[in-house]
């Protein structure tokens, strides 16, 4: 159960977006821009650092969620996101996505454990100031994300399928289409 | 020295906002509403949560930036805002507050370690259900900032005085001011 009376049956960050629209907005802006704007990082692999990044951090619905929007996006499928889960050094990644993978898990336990040499390893590999950049900053945006999540005790899908179709809807329409059209949020 | 070249001298997350202009809007957006937007907390009570989450995350920019934005906007000032930091249990600040940052503290160490008990005690004092969701996501939003403004090895400024024009520039224009005019941001 939440920890304060959200008003709706959506689970994870979809009822809290219902329930504070004024910081939906920009929040759902800056999934847009980081996983979905235009990049050098394919979408997949920026959904991949979300849900890497989402797993150290212990948080199901984000996990679930990101990991079915880079299986979405990615040829290899779910298979890839699950290895790299269960052992990135090991998962078949080329390797300047293993290395910017090693930049986000920095991140995620501080920004201060980001040393200059994982920065050197990911630019050896072939990346650049802009895909370490923005790596870093998904890698934070998740530690915002799960906490945000996870702090207020919000629930998980009753039926895992609606992973699967979050996964349509944002392959699909991206992250400012699950806030509805003006209209639909002045009803709200 | 920054990990990648940023291409201008700003210090912390303005040089970063600079960098990359594409996600220094929903940031600074987010920042607007949460830290100042209509709130039944003040603004000072929600810059000192960002400050005492950013000591926590010992992300020294972000630190001392959201304590001089604090002082500056409560009755108190510099004073309370060092006591919370030196000791939250010790520090003269109001019981609903002192409980509300005690759920941010969980917050910073992770979404999961925010307990019923937790929101209770702060509901116990007086707490709204939206002053717990905008405590918990000022928390989280504030484990995103540390991480980005360190994990990237941005610069302080080279002169203190800074982060007081800063709190100047803050209180009088806010969040998105300091993105400068559209005009400015074209031609950057």
């Amino acid at each position: 159960m939440p920890h304060i009376a959200l008003g709706n049956d959506a689970s994870g960050i979809i009822s809290l977006f219902a329930y504070r629209p004024e910081t939906a907005r920009p929040l759902s802006e800056l999934a847009e821009v980081l996983l979905r704007g235009p990049s050098s990082l394919s979408r997949g692999e920026r959904e991949l650092i979300a849900s890497y990044v989402s797993a150290l951090n212990d948080c199901e619905f984000c996990t679930t969620s990101h990991a079915a929007f880079a299986a979405a996006q990615l040829p290899e499928g779910i298979a890839l996101v699950d290895q790299v889960r269960a052992d990135l050094e090991s998962a078949p990644v080329p390797a300047k996505l293993k290395a910017l993978l090693r930049v986000a898990g920095a991140v995620q336990r501080s920004g201060r454990d980001v040393r200059p040499e994982d920065v050197a390893a990911a630019r050896a590999e072939g990346a650049t100031d802009v895909e370490v950049h923005d790596t870093v900053l998904i890698a934070a945006a998740f530690c915002m994300f799960n906490r945000y999540v996870d702090g207020l005790g919000t629930t998980l899908p009753d039926d895992t399928a609606e992973y699967a179709a979050s996964a349509d809807a944002i392959v699909s329409g991206g992250y400012l289409a699950i806030l509805g059209r003006p209209e639909e949020r002045a009803e709200a």
